[in-house]
């Protein structure tokens, strides 16, 4: 292991590195340290208060599962609220739908995206597009004080401690559910559910959002970067069955080239296995 | 990170590490450096030639979805060959289907069976079963010196390197194939697809089985101690497709308790992502 290398400790007894070429960025913004770093193996890496958050090679995994699963349910999302995702990779996901209207992002910290802005262009494109509009907020304080209706709230928060805390809480579900139109679909990133303390904010996620929503139900992706590579999003509604009302041929007929995303793994990706199906009966039963 | 760390590379720009308790066991046998480590997050890690081979935390993720993936396909399963697997995961959850008569495992390191016998004793419990039979040898020359017919056989291998190459050859599958009855399966550890050195061994491993059995189908599992936590397995006959000759009712009647494995995941986990299928498409047009 020559040279320099980043490393994240996920439990107190597993972690994972990367090989640093370069350390391109680093800033104390008045929410979190965040820093970019260049790498042969995963091109240019995004890192907030020590913890992984995209890199380049590994980035599309993520953003096509919080944006392509609830746009092939939904049949016409016109209005679009983004909880976090300052670095603009949902953005660029949703602005390839023609249809949508107007994309609200309510991000806290505007260093970040500056430094998506500055350092991942390509991933950044979505803030050029004239449909999208920046608020630079609380997301708690912003579904509070709004009046508006969405088709589609994504929750593209950082981890449950932080500057995402609040976007982890009852208050904040109740207060999204209430932003939702009737046939309104939230998806928010709901963590990992092999390691121990990562398995008990899935069940806490869960419980919480089972006692506001109607309907929720979690899916799962391949993210090689973050701990344990198995990681969960939730997907949540008064009326729409991810499964159920999935329609592939409207979305193929769309044309739209993803690189993980597909009609049979939009299925697929919602059949858990056993010990993740464990976790939410327990949440349930415990909560 | 304070401690003993065992670190493995994944890449020449990417690593995992756990946090070792205790070295239990280090043997460089004739074929490979053989460790056994104790550790908090993983229980007991298994680690050969440097390679994370199991932990007690995860073992059941990759042998259920080796031995039940085609138990549910196939209709009546009686003689079975595992090719590797002297860590005898595969053995234990091949014993639970009463209707098999034999299994034979081929394995060319008897050191690893002793291994996992002393320090695996719970994974290593298929051994005492009557049906089963024991062979130390090499895999290939097993393959084409016997003149058996299988129902099943499993290629429970180690990487494409190292003692388990010769398990990865066209002269291996073809022996394979016609070792097989006529509605036999086989089913295969077929590496990750995510960094680039492995992605190029799936595509060999998949242009490979593909010239010689009728029918390749590869399917997905998140191990997280694997490189990249994204595993992939092939499933290879001449007549049943996994998923369309898929009986979930009869296999559900057994009522075998699993942690991993399910009915919706069996379907779930051959839905692959669209990198991932385009290695498949590309190892065929390129090879």
């Amino acid at each position: 292991m020559k040279g320099i290398w980043f490393s994240e400790e996920h439990t107190t007894g597993a972690s994972f590195a990367f090989k640093i070429e370069e350390q391109l960025y680093s800033e104390q913004s008045e929410f979190q340290l965040i820093e970019v770093f260049a790498t042969k193996e995963f091109g240019r890496v995004l890192v907030m208060d020590g913890c992984i958050m995209l890199s380049d090679k590994d980035e599309f995994i993520y953003h096509e599962m919080l944006v392509h699963v609830p746009l092939a349910v939904h049949p016409r999302v016109r209005k679009v609220l983004i909880v976090g995702g300052g670095d603009g990779g949902c953005l660029r996901e949703l602005i390839r739908y023609p249809e949508i209207e107007s994309i609200e992002l309510v991000e806290i910290d505007e260093a970040v995206v500056l430094t998506a802005k500055r350092f991942f262009p390509q991933l950044a494109i979505g803030y050029e597009d004239p449909r999208v509009k920046v608020i630079y907020d609380d997301g708690l304080r912003y579904v509070r004080q709004n009046e508006q209706s969405y088709d589609l709230i994504i929750v593209d928060s950082t981890d449950p401690f932080g500057p995402g805390e609040s976007l982890f809480t009852k208050e904040f579900y109740g207060h999204c559910l209430a932003r939702l139109n009737a046939d309104g679909i939230m998806v928010n990133q709901h963590e990992s559910p092999y390691y121990r303390e990562n398995a008990e904010e899935v069940s806490l996620i869960y419980a919480k959002t089972s006692t506001v929503f109607p309907l929720v139900r979690c899916y799962q992706a391949h993210i090689p970067m973050y701990p344990s590579g198995h990681w969960l999003f939730g997907f949540l509604s008064r009326k729409y069955d991810p499964v159920k009302d999935h329609n592939r041929e409207r979305w193929e007929q769309r044309g739209l080239k993803t690189l993980y995303y597909n009609s049979d793994l939009h299925t697929g990706s919602f059949a858990l296995p056993n010990y993740v199906r464990a976790l939410f009966s327990q949440a349930k039963a415990e909560y």
